[in-house]
């Protein structure tokens, strides 16, 4: 047991192969980590998350806070015990959570941290970075996230700067409060789409000598360009001996264009989502099992498929259950749709093993957006 | 591929200890069979319900005709192939879902079957015995059933006994278009609480020489004492020789009296639906995991049970999931609750093995029943 260590074992471009040494073993990046909100990837066991071939999950910290309580998971053994997932995970640190979840109205930002009302009960809360980093060293995660300020897109240069240097010095005081040798600490680089102020949030996090470093504030309401911009600002200035995760990115083309960009781990509740909703990734794009087209169609959901629900079920079942309501076509979907992005992982490694990670890339996205 | 074969090992009072001889291998009796009304059990995948030690699983003729159709089915080559269920299937007739699901004002119950309003789209549809029997013939389950009319509780002894002689020509007009040498076909004892009723219907119905027999009209608002009396009145004329299955019937207690009187088969959604809501049934009576006493309860949900969900996870797991409404927490009741049923059944076998089942079923009830 002890801190994570990140191996880059060949680059393609800036596309890295890497593995990452964990408290449970050795796992491959470029990866996926599905996500456990509240300790449980939804509708999924513990086993077939694993079946899917997952290495890292993720769970979320404000949700496991406000319920069941912090205290509660340190008393089942950690969140390993308490969820039964037998792999490392990653706890975030509530900052996205609070911003996202709680309405203006209801949330303050000081420099002290976060005071606003509970989703759930309209309780004051007060989430601190010292906070943030005592609650996920209770949940046990292997790796923990430092608390920042993930502001939304766009807010003013003036704004964004206030909030980087904010997020600096919470990432400061964290790290401070952090003394748990069996788990990892990742500093967070923000800066919006302000290429000097993601300079200024990297150099500085960086300074602090983090075990991990993720890219944040992405995926909060910018197009597409200006998301890979702020992915190329953000890595710049990351060493190239630390692990780089990009936080709430799990589109397919996202996870190449990251890659792309040299970075490592992403996580997204996308795939679980979409597949509640009859949804389901193919090489051939989305495709919505809601749809009549589906109804008699004896093939699975995706041809060529190595998942549990591409084995053994017809497109014709899963279409039924979505259509009724029946929670296995929501289970279904969710395996195949992280087993897809899984393997999309898979294929990546492969790439750029054999140095054609463009071309694999390009290959995937024309078939991808072919309609 | 065949009929059922029903053999008679041993009895215990009126308690009989069997095996049944099926397309998909022996399974012994009494049973319990987990309800997998759409072509699935509620939120469980047939993996699950396997594991949970099922033989014969139930899936409901009037649902899978309104959806997704019986032709669909058909041509994904039966419930067993759509559904992923190797394993004994038994579908219904319909008849009591025709009868419990649509309102009076909408259905009409002639000489020729039943006419109603889909409860989905209010479209018309017809349900006649050859109707039944040919949509069971296409789900291509195992067993099927005759369509019977299902009364509720209480009707007049006059209209219970048109009813018992209407459905005594219904089974007949069924067992006539029934033409499938490997789907066993039962008849279905109607009469409510009228001990002459059932006598008809009883012999009447044997008189047809059906590959089993049921129970009906139990579960239907009746109290337990006219229950269990339904029970003896319907079972008094059965052959011994033949397989005797009781609709509709789940409750620990309502199996053991069952069993007593002589039933082999039960079925029922209790355990799954309960689940749902966070109920689990235990020896010392059903818990329900909504409660705040198990918020750090770090004991299996029933100690010393053998499911995947006692073997593997904490009380203050399961009531942390019931409680912010993951499905995984239906999941896990759901995976209990059946294990839990068959486990009874199990024991049951046990018992009448070494005649002490009226020992066995007074200490279970003592226990259950204790507060």
């Amino acid at each position: 047991m002890g801190k994570i260590k990140y191996n880059l074992l060949k680059k393609d471009g800036n596309a890295r192969l890497g593995s990452l040494d964990t408290n449970y073993g050795t796992v491959d990046t470029p990866m996926f980590m599905p996500v456990g909100t509240r300790a449980t990837v939804k509708g999924m066991t513990p086993e077939m998350v694993k079946e899917c071939g997952s290495g890292i999950i993720l769970a979320n910290t404000y949700h496991l806070w406000l319920r069941p309580g912090e205290d509660i998971v340190a008393k089942c053994g950690g969140l390993h015990k308490f969820m039964n997932y037998d792999g490392p995970i990653l706890t975030d640190c509530g900052g996205f959570q609070v911003f996202s979840l709680v309405k203006n109205k209801e949330k303050d930002i000081t420099e002290e941290g976060a005071i606003f009302k509970s989703h759930i009960d309209g309780k004051k809360m007060v989430l601190t970075p010292e906070k943030s980093i005592e609650i996920q060293n209770k949940l046990d995660s292997d790796i923990a996230m430092s608390f920042d300020e993930c502001p939304p897109y766009p807010v003013s240069y003036e704004y964004m700067k206030k909030s980087v240097e904010r997020t600096l010095r919470w990432a400061e005081r964290g790290k401070k409060v952090h003394n748990n040798p069996n788990q990892s600490l990742f500093g967070i680089v923000q800066g919006g789409e302000f290429e000097d102020l993601r300079e200024l949030s990297c150099k500085e996090t960086v300074k602090m000598d983090f075990d991990g470093y993720s890219i944040g504030g992405t995926s909060v309401g910018e197009d597409k360009p200006t998301m890979y911009k702020m992915i190329e600002y953000g890595v710049k200035y990351l060493p190239e001996d630390k692990v780089r995760y990009l936080m709430g990115v799990g589109d397919p083309i996202d996870i190449l264009e990251g890659v792309e960009r040299g970075i490592d781990i992403f996580d997204c509740v996308l795939p679980t989502r979409i597949a509640r909703h009859g949804q389901a990734f193919t090489r051939e794009g989305k495709k919505n099992f809601n749809n009549a087209q589906y109804k008699e169609d004896l093939r699975p959901v995706e041809e060529g498929c190595d998942c549990y629900c591409c084995k053994n079920y017809s497109r014709a079942y899963v279409r039924h259950l979505i259509t009724v309501g029946e929670a296995l076509g929501g289970t279904l979907l969710s395996i195949h749709n992280i087993r897809f992005l899984i393997k999309l992982t898979e294929e990546i490694r492969e790439a750029i093993k054999e140095d054609r990670f463009l071309d694999y890339k390009r290959e995937f996205i024309s078939k991808y957006t072919k309609k």
